[in-house]
């Protein structure tokens, strides 16, 4: 029996011990520009500047019928990464902070616990005791707390969990810890009738839960990493129950195959923020049609992380390199945008 | 290296050789109804009887906002198979016939097929022949057909085959026989707002390539089994190659499997023809919502062809009987479809 094997959460698990050490940004400290308010701006969170009126530009250009490069509606995907690039994934991904939680919740029902690694460093608030237990641990405790319940159970497991749960460094729940600018970019292109899709290495059974209500995109357009399921009608009651095997990462070079897999055409329009979407720009940007690729650049330690080439965490290093080669947008979060969480003006 | 092995394709096989001795529909030859044209009858092609009037009933309750049975846009999930649903499955599943014409289109590449199994009687047209390689013949049929190619080149070969090649039968293009009835339900579903979902048997790939523009449903609300599948990017033009191992059988338990994965919602509708469609209407029949489950029953030997619990090929014997105990919708063709195919009013 193959355990799911998120790589990205072993890796993640350095950066819990290793977050206290990070380098501070480095950028210039750009004053903000104030925004020309001009009537109906689509993107009031982004300072102007080239980014911003490049995406505009863009969809302005594609949509207008009477242009050379003009899009017919059934090609205009649009495909977003989640974790980094809708939301904030420090210290480290979300998801696995539920985990953590999930295992603390369930740890009355296992008393043995107490005693077991790497529950034990777990129930301890112990991240050096649960990195001692290796990938073998952190297996275990994704395996524990996302298979071997149905998908009912699992809905609202992380339904429960992500209404009440605090970030622990910003101490606020996760979903406002997704990025305004980022809301007001998905409404604009969901206006100009591009159908919106979230291309994810993230769990997709975890982020249908709460991202269809939090970016208004459906839950059959959310594309993620899967564990097998398999139908269960044995007390008449069918359930679809969650297997400990893993059925489809989609990171790296899984993006596009998963784009393939779900979407079935190819996108003109990506967004991502670190090298694990870098094949996803890099298919996005061989369309046929007039496409755009955007990375979002972490480069503001004040209001949210700077990290780019040395993060264990959304490490974004020959994508940067490959973004300044290909002229593809690159939204430095400290200059253009105005805001990063909803509701957060002044911080 | 496993092999794509769809059974359903080797299990056609046998029909391939006894379809002339198919029994005869034994059906009563009811009078075709003349249906009332009531103003804007959303269902032209359907003959007036219960099963016309429980599915207008059905769309026009969940979608009166007053009402109590009233289901939110977001829930009206409606999924539908494809072959025997849709569109005919016989006396083979019509992307076996097109692995068949693929096999003779390549054979110039090929002089060894003239004296190799299976494809030297693939070549003479001795379907007896091809059944006496047994599953591995079928297997290497598959896969010289379907896998090492990339996706383009696969689209492009499956688009000049569905624009060129004749059903052997009735000697007309495999999109003229799709089901007119079905088509208006679509349209009257989608119309609506409900989002109709193919969940097929048959490949995704294969599908894709006409489903959307015959059936106006969009190429990422296409579901069905898949071989696997990798991102090659190796000259700087990136391409995804068709792997000759099995990824997912959409069929029987993998129904609600896939519709979780995919779509990640229960339908409310599910429309099927055959036992592989029953687990995806026990699903959609445990919904909460006000739910519709259709079995589209072959009763007409004259205009199409007459099988059920009997046949090989869309086999429906436990699903009638779990419709009759459930009391959920059976289309008789005969009886109820006024026209079968677009355009052939008079058959």
């Amino acid at each position: 029996m193959k355990i799911i094997s998120f790589t990205m959460i072993v890796v993640s698990m350095s950066v819990l011990v290793a977050c206290t050490s990070k380098t501070e940004n480095t950028n210039r400290n750009g004053d903000e520009k104030r925004d020309t308010l001009y009537a109906k701006d689509p993107l009031p969170s982004w300072n102007d500047g080239d980014v911003k009126k490049a995406i505009i530009d863009y969809v302005n250009n594609v949509t207008n019928a009477d242009g050379a490069d003009f899009i017919p509606i059934a090609d205009r995907i649009a495909t977003f990464d989640n974790d980094g690039t809708l939301w904030a994934e420090q210290p480290v991904y979300f998801q696995f902070f539920y985990a953590l939680d999930k295992v603390k919740s369930m740890s009355s029902g296992h008393p043995e616990w107490k005693t077991q690694e790497p529950f034990k460093s777990v129930l301890n608030n112990d991240m050096a005791g649960v990195m001692k237990q290796g990938e073998k641990g952190i297996l275990q405790i994704v395996a524990v707390t996302h298979a071997g319940m149905n998908t009912n159970e699992f809905d609202s497991s992380v339904g429960q969990w992500i209404d009440t749960a605090l970030h622990p460094v910003k101490k606020i729940h996760y979903t406002a810890m997704v990025y305004q600018p980022m809301l007001e970019l998905l409404k604009f292109l969901q206006g100009h009738q591009f159908k919106t899709f979230i291309v994810s290495g993230g769990g997709v059974d975890f982020m249908r839960v709460w991202a269809e209500k939090v970016y208004g995109i459906p839950k059959d357009q959310i594309i993620g990493s899967s564990i097998k399921a398999k139908f269960d009608d044995t007390d008449g009651n069918p359930v679809i129950v969650k297997l400990p095997e893993l059925d489809f990462i989609d990171d790296h070079e899984g993006k596009p195959v998963g784009i393939q897999k779900f979407i079935g055409r190819k996108p003109v329009f990506a967004c991502g923020n670190s090298d694990g979407d870098l094949q996803m720009l890099q298919w996005t940007a061989s369309n046929k049609y007039s496409n755009l690729e955007l990375y979002v650049h972490h480069t503001d330690a004040d209001r949210e992380w700077a990290y780019d080439r040395q993060s264990s965490i959304g490490k974004l290093d020959k994508g940067l390199d490959e973004a300044m080669q290909n002229k593809w947008l690159v939204a430095d979060m400290k200059i253009d945008w105005k805001t990063i969480f909803p509701g957060r003006k002044s911080e």
